[in-house]
């Protein structure tokens, strides 16, 4: 009988209901205590600079307090509506407040390594970026007469300068994310989220009916919005290599980020919410989609160059800057403009792949 | 008897010969002369700023001069050694001085309208151009305190002001080549030349075994030479879009043009060559090569891409400059270097092709 209730090609079988959704939500739950308490042994006492473990279970909490604000948005007609509308900004709050320390110190090793790129084969060595920043500033209007040698190891300079700039700003940036986290994590209001956390590992909310409700027709409408959202995305000009696009507003007026790269971010955000929603439907059993996951690391990396191209381009904003700092942090910003454009073709591929391939 | 010479499974009929190289060169020279009398009848008299006819007469003479010049290359085991080895350098020195003004044309016009699409959907206005020159320059390393929407005003008025920069030095350098070359068409060097070609336009100085040789085999070793060297690109890199190699010396203090684009520049002069070659041994009776033509045109555009990022480099070595011209120009630096990289995944697609495709 329990072979019988295996079987794939009973439509009945392994229909997940309400009570997959419980066990799901008990399960994510688990894990943020289990990432608190890491947390909490670990590096949440320090002031500044937590060690690697207690970023790491800051990651740990950011992942379960995802998937449960994720499905609680995915499934909300199952769940007990007045908890749920409680329950997910508080999530999104802390989510958002945790991830920032870890955004700011990847965006830097991005912007970093570009820079290390677009000075050639040679290391970007840190003893020129210290040296720079020793060395007194360069008169940015200073008298002409400089010979070309002269000038081209300023732009060379100038890359190291940049390099010192974006350093300075993006720690600093990081250093307040740290302690704002941590004040977040010793706040009352964390303290509220994590005692509904606490309980919802035991005892989910769900509507009366919603145990026997099946999960398929909501985790339909998650990929329906998903699907609708990429279906308005130009991605026949993303599927043309080095259509220009992503560079159009290099020097627009406009504020960054991009006005074009927001459809992007909201497909990436349903698509995360359709991966979450899988989880629930297929519990630890469901193969890896190598499609979807490669389309969501294209939108990742589609992110985080729009966001290091806008850091570049806020740093190039900075008063009493030399020109040749100026110049490379407009050619970064270039480079991480192309790099979304890169991510959109690369998600392009990876969807149309699916498309064609899917059953 | 004359049907069937032209049968085209004869493996004796069309063949060329030293022959067909003489008809060839003169009636090259005869245009070469043609175009002389056009420029002379047009505007070779005024001092400067030439007018759009002998902007083209010198078109026309660059065009047979080259033609004559790469087929002396091609097929100098057919022509005597001296007159051939004295004629090219002077036909290359007349071809390389007629170039330039429009070279310097052409690039400004490509740098203006890149900025004019990295400024987003408003046409670059001249206006701004102008007001941004006319107003006093904004001091370079001035006080901050400037508010972020003053700041990216002044990342606006740096295209503006970058265009500026740009439009006064390539202008001067425009008018400098025109009067070169006005110079070079009144010298006696070039009399000689025009001497030469006149009496080449009448008698070509073939070798005494020269008219029954065969051309294909030094057309076929200039193919080889084309292909060898294509065969040394990195076109497996150039086909993978995104490749992110174009920019990988963006701000390194290497001399300018970059040393990658060597090989690519040296392919599109042997391209050229091949095509010459051609040109010779089919007369004006073969089929326009379109494989051939689209990949001679990416390797023009990667040509001009080159130089015009070069220019952007070179014109934020201008002492004195404000950050956000520099910043403009870097932007501008990256966008022609990806043009670059462009082109390169062009001339491998066109290449690919030719290469599956061909019988």
């Amino acid at each position: 009988m329990a072979q019988q209730h295996l079987d794939p090609t009973d439509p009945a079988a392994d229909v997940a209901t309400g009570e997959s959704l419980a066990a799901y939500l008990r399960a994510q739950a688990t894990e943020f205590l289990r990432a608190l308490r890491l947390h909490r042994e670990t590096g949440g006492a320090h002031q500044a600079n937590g060690t690697e473990e207690s970023v790491d279970a800051a990651q740990l909490l950011r992942r379960s307090a995802r998937r449960i604000s994720g499905n609680l948005h995915t499934f909300r007609p199952l769940l007990d509506p007045d908890w749920s509308e409680e329950m997910r900004p508080e999530l999104a709050w802390l989510s958002g407040t945790l991830g920032l320390e870890h955004a700011y110190e990847a965006r830097l090793e991005r912007l970093l390594l570009a820079l290390h790129r677009l000075s050639g084969a040679t290391v970007l060595p840190a003893q020129a970026v210290d040296a720079a920043l020793a060395a007194a500033p360069l008169p940015a209007g200073g008298p002409g007469g400089a010979t070309a040698t002269q000038e081209r190891g300023n732009l060379t300079v100038g890359a190291a300068k940049a390099g010192a700039l974006l350093e300075r700003q993006l720690t600093l940036a990081r250093t307040r994310a740290h302690s704002t986290a941590l004040q977040a994590l010793g706040s009352s209001r964390f303290h509220a989220v994590a005692d509904k956390v606490a309980v919802l590992a035991s005892e989910v909310p769900l509507t009366l009916t919603a145990p026997t409700t099946d999960l398929r027709p909501p985790a339909a409408a998650a990929e329906e919005r998903l699907t609708a959202a990429i279906g308005a995305l130009p991605l026949v000009t993303a599927g043309h290599p080095y259509n220009a696009e992503a560079l159009v507003h290099g020097l627009s007026p406009d504020p960054s980020p991009h006005p074009q790269d927001g459809p992007w971010h909201q497909v990436r955000l349903l698509l995360r919410l359709h991966r979450y929603a899988q989880e629930v439907l297929h519990g630890g059993n469901s193969p890896v989609d190598v499609r979807l996951l490669s389309a969501g690391q294209a939108l990742n990396r589609h992110r985080d160059a729009s966001e290091a191209a806008a850091a570049a381009a806020q740093a190039a904003r900075t008063p009493r800057i030399a020109p040749a700092t100026a110049y490379a942090l407009g050619v970064l910003h270039a480079d991480q403009r192309h790099e979304v454009e890169a991510a959109r073709f690369a998600f392009q591929q990876a969807w149309q792949k699916q498309t064609v391939n899917a059953p």
